[in-house]
């Protein structure tokens, strides 16, 4: 008799008062079934760490229904396919699932997407190929409609999304501004992103530094921050600009929200638009965004930075680390070779 | 020799501190010349008191530039021509123009728009057919673009340009709920204007009794204030709503601007919408956006509440109480019969 095949998981154990902690997290430890028809079961080998699972910690409903008391930790992977219940797929094939923080996954095939290993790293399907290239892709050109010479700001700049952001805002023409914690990273967006300029939010002078790195305005303002860099940004605004609110990682931590100066007297005086998005919304168009920045990607146009912890064990530090800005890049954990 | 006409004008005595005061106004009289070639010579009939100038009246950019002291103070009328220097008017013609606080103007020919008595009453065009008709026409379906059946919530639903809004969305098939100061601005914002219902934001309950007025959420919010009003209504956003900023009545007495909880966190969480809008940016559609509310206005479906007072010396008290709330349906002072 073969001995059962196990699988480590992690489960949603204590909802934060405030800060997200350690004792959020429970490890449990289940058998491995066999694939049921039209399922695949895969290993993870790659698992994504995204800020928006700060979200669901709360108990009240946002974009996505809140994690109830011992429910599995959601979160995209990369993984290779083990057993097969499914025509579409061969023991072997790589493929990128909402695979979970666990070792092994069950999961339809349909909801599988193919990773061609030919294009790129299997690990680049949880980044510029994934949800964060789409993220930042969708969003910039939807909501922000970019043109050639106008002052594109990113915030999180050195982050998954905001450096894939810039990096798309260069190929259009655009002056490209990050912001980003500490002139360490602010250096690396700079040199390693290509950045026209980065200004580093933490500095007792940034909202004078943001408006010196803008002298001619800000024309579209990718969000992932919100809080007073936000309120900043609002103060430089030109005629018309545009606002992508993609995330709002200085407001996760705070159970009752950020207060601060209303943002709606420059949205009236400057004709701002601003829109909220999430990137599942634009499904139907996922294909068409992966294809074009396929192409950048094959043309070495887009650099992408992975911040990589190994070991699925490490998975919990890594994401509170990650909330308080101690990454730089893509959160990654490496769960398997 | 015939004795000199005079003109008694209004010019922009003194900055505010805080609240506008009498003592902002200082009125002089000078001489009316003769119009040059192109010019007409219009006596003032009737005033529109607009919010507006209080933003003007701050030294700092808005969307109109600040007023320097001394200059006069500025004013949508209705007015009769009683000298013409151009071929296209005639003496006793009716004219909507930019007459400002003040007995006569001198306007260019062609920034006057005609006055056609047949079709309303003259001061219809300072209203329904004038700026306030096209901002609520114009900022409801531009941006707000409500379908049958939506729940559509104007704030200042009893003042000019948000009563004709909520009228225009009953007309496209949308539950209208209007919010207005104190229960009597609202018990008639529904008997004449026929709202669905108007909650008083001045009451201890608002934010309870706003959501017992919704209880489909809000898809489209058509924001005059801004301020506590504008916060309540972000938590009850549907997903996709739209929200035009139109004026920010509350903050505009608030030199350092209003500070609030973030409604970022509604944007993103519901893929909200927001546009701030000025009507003047709207101007080559303002004729047809003109025409369709002239069929409104003669099929008897608009129905619209001036809050008149006679003579031009209480412009400045008038205006004063406006900023205040005291003030129901479009403010206007009538100068001359």
């Amino acid at each position: 008799m073969t001995k059962p095949l196990m699988n480590r998981q992690y489960v949603f154990a204590a909802r934060p008062d405030e800060q997200a902690t350690a004792e959020c997290f429970g490890q449990i430890e289940t058998e491995v079934p066999a694939p049921q028809p039209g399922e695949i079961l895969c290993r993870n080998l790659w698992l994504s760490v995204d800020p928006y699972l700060r979200l669901k910690m709360h108990d009240r409903e946002s974009y996505t229904p809140p994690l109830q008391i011992g429910e599995a930790i959601p979160g995209s992977s990369v993984a290779q396919v083990i057993a097969t219940a499914d025509p579409a797929y061969q023991e072997g094939d790589l493929v990128a699932i909402q695979g979970g923080w666990q070792e092994y996954a069950i999961v339809r095939a349909k909801h599988a997407q193919r990773v061609d290993p030919a294009l790129s790293r299997p690990e680049s399907w949880l980044g510029a190929l994934g949800m964060s290239g789409f993220t930042a892709y969708g969003g910039l050109l939807s909501i922000g409609q970019p043109k050639a010479g106008e002052t594109v700001v990113v915030s999180a700049a050195a982050g998954a999304v905001g450096s894939l952001v810039g990096q798309i805002a260069r190929q259009l023409g655009c002056r490209v501004v990050g912001i980003a914690g500490g002139p360490e990273k602010c250096a690396r967006t700079v040199e390693r992103f290509g950045f026209d300029a980065c200004v580093d939010y933490r500095a007792d002078d940034f909202p004078v530094a943001l408006a010196a790195a803008c002298p001619d305005g800000i024309d579209v303002y990718f969000d992932n921050v919100g809080g007073p860099v936000t309120d900043a940004i609002a103060n430089l605004f030109n005629l018309r600009a545009r606002m992508i609110v993609c995330g709002l990682i200085s407001h996760y931590n705070m159970p009752d929200g950020y207060v601060g100066p209303s943002i709606l007297r420059s949205v009236l005086t400057n004709r701002v638009l601003i829109q909220g998005m999430i990137v599942f919304d634009w499904h139907d168009r996922w294909p068409a965004g992966i294809a074009q920045l396929g192409k950048f990607v094959k043309a070495g146009k887009l650099k992408y930075k992975e911040d990589v912890t190994e070991g699925l064990e490490n998975a919990p530090s890594t994401f509170i680390g990650m909330l308080g800005g101690r990454n730089f890049g893509k959160t990654l954990i490496k769960i398997a070779e």
